[in-house]
């Protein structure tokens, strides 16, 4: 049976990767010669992938200018979304040019929490109740412990969800710029290795008991937030959108009131078109943990049709994790559609997110335009891979 | 303000790209030395991107072999996953070889079919429920007005869901080896087209009525299957879990049931651990669209401990969209990733399928089990940039 | 350990009831004095209730009229509403009387089965896909095993729901004017036992596999029809509105919006008010299964305001559970209930079901209306035991 | 057009009655012989009822002993059933027995609150994210404003969503013995004037953004309690269960497996099997706002096989709202039930969570039991009205 080639002395270097590529040459049917080629430095990849080949080459088309009025990102930003999904740039490049002649998209940062959810079991439910209580007496100390483990975190709650002889909670923290995640599972497991030694009972844990739903979309964390809370909203004046979008407000407003109650049948955890395309696009393109698109598209939409015909428009997301340092920001690639962005490292984060939610309001927009004027088939006609 | 260049006549040649790479480096902080590093041939982004000006590379590191006991995958597969995320690929490979040891996973299509759900309005429910009736009474009709915009795409059923004076509708395709978004939505816009002029009295319709829920995960995808509907199976010997995991069966399970009712009060789609890892890299790595990560990493896990102390894992993916032909399949890296598996191209989409649904339980079994062994923070600590 | 006095002779007669009041007032705090005070005729009771020994006495307040335009309930109706919760008869009066002058509810049946869920268990997904195929082929036989217990029940669909090794189903039964829970039980055991006599190769099975969720609400129950399906549907002028209900219909219809985000957010099985008051109201007047409140409360509500200013209300009950015949219909004072409606006996169960759904929509109304005048707190001060 | 009379002076006096009961008899189809035929007395009705004119009767079963190792309820209690629905007063009592056998059922109250959901409206998220950080600064003067109208009830934590311009809270009160549904609404209408007149900015408030989920069922109330959270958990002998239900436990847990996945897939909120049969027979005995089992009937199951082949079984109810003071309590039937009980009055109510939990867990136990032994039709037909 043959065996991927490794090195365990220098496993990133040129003789290991090399070695590889010959094995997927031998053994499958490829002869990996795009993923042979890049120019990023396989020196820093340790902490970022193992059994290192060759890469992906995912194309970016350019976006913009985006006009955000945020708290952390104010003006124009133009925005790099890699996909290969025709239509995409351009459709998200006719919603930020609707906002930009709106006006641009407000943008605001509700709350930031990372999780890790231990689920802590015992003999009855009287002694779950019991430790409940303990834990709310000796927060500070269970902090202490937890924060040993790390210089940016802070543990800031515990939140308990009592059931049977269980207690599920849910360890809250504030991790900067980081998405935390590696980050609150090692301090959790310190304040849990704090807790069993220092309970003067006996208590069993996991550290995951499913309440953090890491790379999963759940209600908790949609209600109780993972990551970043933000929100992006827009007037539009009636006239603009019949001009741009070929639809009145009016339209607008009741296909939306459809696509509502559409959304509460089929239960999604998404009102609104479709987060997931200029999330994903822009997670790749600036090195976020793609895998956490499950949780990051969730969102909520509200609209308003106002008196005067215009229409607000926002959308939340709730559970946005990203990061402008550590995990794969800083690759070469990555760093750069951070840096075109103006978010990469330390103190960029709020940045990112508010850049985001006003791309994702763009898209809303612009594909829900698209609905409603029937142009949606033909723009994917025109741009897209819709062979018959 | 500045505005992206494009080049009507010649928007994929090189100097359009040229000029929007400089436009870059003028209008923002980035250099896009690494984006404008790349070996795939622009020529072929036509349909699959806008604004092309680079690429994303993203790290594949080589996961198996994967033995598979499937109808359309059999025997071993290397498997490329893009990501950034260290400790990923060990962990999906370490979980590998626990399947291969244990005889491999056998893998099962159940079903096959693409959505495109238009909602149709009406003065009152009852015009709403004869329409209904004609509906039943015209598919063979609009099934062909359907067919007439595509040679792969066959209209099999319309689901229907009343409510007030609407029809949401479920129009549910088979699409070949395409994943077939955009053929459903051209196919149903035709039929509604058909509709309309046809049906004797008036009637309102948008193309979709979140009822496909595209790009979102939802209820009724899951129970009625986007995209392929796949199972994963295996029975691991105690022993070897014993061995290879560090734990025993009956924790395993007993963690199992724990983070099952998790699962239940945090209302996930997803009742495993971490699906969306596996896929997101094996659609990073070989074109797929990725943002559909959120309504493909949805997971029903079903255990057993067996009367001898085997465990017996599944997990059944009831929303995975994927294609290998059309879309991002094609292009250079995202071929060759296919190649790897042998599934480029007509015919491999069912291939492509098990081999996803085989390596996401890999990964379950494996994270499952260090989360109970307690070796999950290690290893990311070894493997991963858990910076403090 | 004092035992529950049981004649097997006669339970129902006179002493066998007698020594259970005795029991009662021996063995606990209670004298039973209003309990035992009952004018209906225990011997009507067996297949109702087991060790009968009194009643409890709910007071009914009359409702109405309630002005009708259904296809089976036309012109006006007086509601008598069981009820220990003060403010509610008045609440629904005073939605009633808006109803009415805006010349009534349109009510419309739009579905009506009911189901038995029975779980197939195998060895592997394939042998589960096998045999989902096999009941595809033997439906008509499976059909008339089933009904070979029954005379009034007709087996119209089996759903199936592949999942694992598993096979979820949904019998789906037409069930005449009796709920038709025992009936569907009996009859799909039957079929289950043909099946398992039938079926080529091993099967285990439950005859519920939480697929039916008797007695629980659930998505698939919403989406598929559980009982009847039954719309209720209004325009409300905007003076009568702004005249009767102390409000605009553009404060309302501000007012369905944020209630309509909040009940996503907060992820109920009804977007509506107070569904639960009216359908229990009605349920134990007229000797439903008032359990079935649990599913059949569950609601859609979608509202408009039209151009104009008037309001469009309807409300859609998915998965009302009810009956005219059999179960507790036939009971002194229930069937009593049933005469006032018109709706005793053969035939009247989709009268009752359009008269419950003109109600619950008239207490939407009401309710509604009440929230955003501000009039809600002080109405309950003044009908209700909102003792400090 | 006939109207109900009134009479403003004695509306429940035997004069308005008998003109009510006339005028029943003369515009609609029913004599309401058994319904005019009741023992309370009229003038305790006010506050409970309007429109006065009859009662239900419903047939009560008793069932019992029911052994309870409590904190509140110890030892046996006679339950009584209220409720038209054959074999459910069986069926609950065999469990009752099975428990009893076992040793008696534990039950434990987790959490006690109700909650009023106001939602704040702004003119932008940045907004209503100032109100929120103000609302935290202020809630001693909040609290302080809520109960001034409230003698018994208590504010302990104002809930806060965020979401788009708007602010969604849970005002979470202690009630005491009543249910506390209307003393919160006017505790939290008195905060929100208060609200209104202190904050410094414009704000817009709805008493209600259906957060609280009155009379609906929802997972916010499942996640964070309403009403009362109890337990209630047991350990079965294997060879008890065997004998008494005629199955073994190994089935029963893999039955249960099977279930678990079943209510995961059809998303109730509630992976038991009929716990609205219980609460429901109790509500109505003793005088609960019934209308509330849409939201009480909520279960958490949890069950292991342990590896003596024991079974442990636990319910957790999130949202039981009951009382045993005010509402219906004190009427003349249902103050009965409540003396069988032990618990009418002022300081009964954690006692009467306690009673209605482990009748909860002995119905489960009983109807899980009886569908693997395929016992559960053969019951039905002996006991229910399941005519053909």
């Amino acid at each position: 049976m043959p065996k991927i080639p490794r090195d365990r002395d220098d496993d990133y270097g040129a003789a290991a990767i090399k070695a590889r590529q010959d094995f997927v040459r031998e053994h499958t049917g490829s002869r990996v010669e795009h993923q042979a080629s890049y120019s990023l430095d396989p020196s820093t990849l340790p902490g970022n992938i193992e059994n290192f080949y060759g890469v992906a080459q995912v194309p970016i088309g350019l976006a913009g200018p985006l006009l955000v009025n945020g708290e952390h990102a104010t003006g124009e930003y133009f925005v790099p979304l890699a996909t290969t999904e025709g239509t995409l740039v351009a459709s998200y490049n006719r919603g930020m040019k609707l906002c930009r002649d709106a006006g641009g998209v407000t943008t605001t940062v509700l709350d930031d929490k990372m999780q890790r959810a231990p689920v802590f079991s015992f003999g009855s439910a009287r002694e779950a109740r019991d430790f409940r209580d303990w834990l709310d007496e000796h927060f500070e100390e269970i902090a202490a412990a937890a924060e040993t483990t790390t210089s940016t975190g802070k543990l800031v709650e515990i939140q308990k969800f009592s059931v049977s002889k269980l207690l599920y909670t849910r360890f809250n923290y504030t991790t900067g710029d980081a998405a935390g995640q590696n980050l609150t599972g090692k301090a959790t497991f310190a304040a849990c290795a704090w807790i069993k030694q220092n309970y003067p009972r006996e208590l069993h844990f996991l550290l995951e008991g499913q309440f953090a739903t890491d790379k999963k979309t759940s209600v908790v964390n949609m209600l109780h937030t993972r990551g970043k809370r933000v929100v992006a909203e827009i007037t539009l004046p009636a006239a603009l959108v019949e001009e741009q979008m070929h639809v009145s407000t009016d339209k607008l407003f009741s296909a939306r009131l459809k696509g509502q109650l559409g959304s509460i049948m089929s239960v999604t955890n998404n009102n609104g078109n479709h987060s997931a395309n200029g999330i994903t696009a822009l997670f790749i393109a600036t090195g976020q943990d793609v895998a956490n698109v499950a949780e990051s598209s969730a969102l909520y939409g509200f609209s308003e049709l106002l008196p005067n015909g215009d229409f607000y428009a926002s959308i939340t997301l709730p559970s946005l994790i990203i990061a402008t340092y550590g995990g794969g920001t800083g690759l070469a690639t990555q760093r750069e559609s951070l840096e075109i962005l103006g978010c990469y490292g330390a103190g960029g984060v709020y940045k990112l997110a508010e850049i985001i939610a006003a791309t994702v309001l763009a898209g809303e927009l612009s594909l829900g335009s698209a609905v409603v004027a029937e142009e949606w088939v033909q723009a994917h006609d025109d741009l897209g891979r819709n062979r018959p």
